[in-house]
């Protein structure tokens, strides 16, 4: 399901609009980096929480496609964001984990951090498998 | 503090990038506004759930914000997204109320729904307020 | 469905612990009430966090139970508290609600009240239906 | 403060209700043990998502307290559970530890494990310091 979880995530315009990249995938873990512009700030000029959970959110909702089974699509059910101290640094990497799989729910965990590891938000969240329609 | 609300929300470079407009304000509740494209967008063409939840946290802010004293600034200290289903409507509005005010921390709930009411998602937000420099 | 979730709700040895009652059940939501005794207090003798959330967990997942297919369990997948002030008074209740009902997941939200409709926490939380052993 | 979160823990009426003992405390982190008995469970016989809940409730709230100042209280302002499979030891161990201490608030997660360290659940967690009245 790695090549899958590729391929869905270069299908997300707003993936696009933020400038994200993933940067490494292997089966249950997803980093997804992001350089800073004018465009993803709140009104201090750091990078917006919304552009925080966003990343968490994708790099969970892949991370835990690539245990899915095959033609799986992946939703989010819930998610979770505390924000520890402000992003101010110019790049940030969002690393989403699968902590348990079920059959239908994966939990996972995530966060985003600058280059040298210093921690700015933390998320809890459940992904939901969805059965591709054969059409697709 | 409304205009300030107004003044804060015109600075954050993420809510240009997303369209987003204020379309209410009053003392504990605001309302956003967003017109889909495909910078908005997850796999399956929908509005991705950060931009949903990036809706919802600045709707929160704000709404915390004009409720708090005067040179307050807000901040996110958590929140928190329930996805009901996929937000598939053009136009979607963002509302968060001010559930209960604190000294230093905020309650706030939102949701975003299509221009019929339609419900797509839920938000329990903790707002924090920080005292602006005074050079600011 | 209303009656297997007063069964259900009977069969829960925490509940008894707590002392707490269904004191109205629908489709769709039920109330819980509690009475303060010196076993469910916190460090300065108002009712535990862990008291409220537990009254709001049950009062989701029966609301949830009953707009369940028959021969239906419900399991709690995920649930968020907020607290807005201490628990003071003598009796509260906690009120679940359903929100919205899918096959598989029933999202529901919670709070808990004094009598005079003092609200003192909130929940978002999400139920999921197991089917039940034949055995059982 | 090691010693006033001791203190402060014998005085939770609840935490006797639940036969819950602190296992392990220092700086940042505590950890707490609890033995089933008919009076914890759910309805199928397992430990209760209310009891797994209080105890890292309570784990992380004492956690924050061995790193806030002295003559400081702690109260929680919100916490989210991730269940990940029922509770079916006879044994489980909450442990909460402090990520991000700040002022006023103090970031904590927590987990709650068997003895073999099989997860159950999981906990993000928001505490706030309060002032002790000097009368206490």
């Amino acid at each position: 399901m790695l090549e899958e979880a590729k391929k869905s995530f270069l299908k997300q315009g707003f993936m696009k609009t933020l400038g994200a990249k993933i940067i490494h995938i292997e089966k249950g873990e997803v980093k997804i980096q992001c350089n800073k512009n004018d465009g993803l700030t709140q009104q201090n000029g750091f990078f917006h929480a919304g552009v925080l959970t966003s990343l968490m959110d994708v790099a969970c909702g892949y991370a835990a496609l690539t245990v899915m089974p095959k033609n799986s699509d992946v939703l989010s059910v819930e998610f979770k964001t505390n924000l520890l101290r402000p992003a101010t640094s110019e790049i940030i990497i969002a690393t989403g984990k699968v902590i348990k799989a079920g059959k239908t729910l994966v939990f996972c965990e995530a966060k985003v951090e600058d280059e040298q590891g210093k921690l700015y938000t933390t998320m809890q969240a459940t992904m939901i498998s969805m059965q591709k329609n054969k059409a697709n």
